[in-house]
């Protein structure tokens, strides 16, 4: 993130505090640029670096892979699944809330015909996720209920699912 | 994917071809569910699961991680990133353009003040996404600007970055 000076592995609160003070001196520091950066490699594989990590993305045999790691739909779902790790942790932390445990649970719904061009009617896309997110701590039920709609309100990567994002695509040779 | 009987490794034209034969015989064969399932350890980190494949998500000092690997946000990218890759060798498979090989850059804008509830006319997610796809072989630029549209119109996580796809969301305790 931009420009916020925190302690390393701070807490929730204090990183809350420390960026609160930071955009209010200076909005402009709220601006966050992410980058990965990869090749296609053997088949269907890419070989990515984002910063100092390297991920590496494959397919099963199915879909023209050697089943090397996770594809990248079931990427899409782990981003989903630890971005609401994140923002309960640190919506659990505003409010108040005590969370010992999480397990979370995703699952979508594609319909392979979008992607192979089989049918126009048909997205290349999840037609439905569904998330089941397993909290444990001292709180009570309505204050969990009240976590949830907070996390929901500020997951980035649960906007990204549900809402469009614009998206330039260049090809370059 | 549910229900296709495909050689381990094959081709993406023979992977095409015994799709289009499955779906055809029955639309139901090209319903997928891709899950993953995971629980949030110390701190913002996430241990995950999706089949036999272990994923961790952690997130950088300034967001309260150890940086042990990416974060959430950052998985997205890295999802979209190889999901082109595999769409473009799909496609050129299938359009028989001669694909050697690819490199893809992507990032993202993210305005943190939507994460952190500082404003609320600023959305949690990507404002905007950029994508670069550099593209090596021996067709043309036509070709590859042919290919460029085909792609976009059939990468399931594009779909799922440009278009709402509606989750469900369940806290439990």
């Amino acid at each position: 993130m931009t420009g916020t000076r925190t302690p390393r592995d701070a807490a929730p609160t204090e990183i809350i505090d420390a960026t609160t003070r930071t955009v209010e001196q200076d909005a402009g520091r709220a601006q966050a640029l992410f980058r990965a950066t990869g090749s296609g490699g053997d088949g269907v594989r890419s070989d990515i670096r984002i910063g100092e990590h390297a991920v590496l993305v494959d397919e099963p045999p199915a879909l023209g892979g050697g089943n090397a790691a996770p594809n990248p739909v079931q990427f899409a779902l782990a981003s989903l699944l630890s971005c609401q790790v994140v923002t309960y942790r640190f919506r659990a932390a505003r409010l108040g809330i005590p969370l010992d445990d999480m397990q979370v649970d995703v699952e979508g719904d594609l319909d392979v015909r979008g992607f192979f061009g089989l049918d126009d009617d048909v997205r290349p896309g999840f037609g439905a996720v569904r998330l089941v997110v397993g909290l444990r701590g001292q709180a009570s039920e309505e204050d969990y209920q009240r976590r949830r709609e907070a996390v929901d309100a500020h997951c980035p990567v649960l906007d990204l699912v549900r809402h469009p994002t614009p998206v330039t695509t260049r090809a370059t040779s």
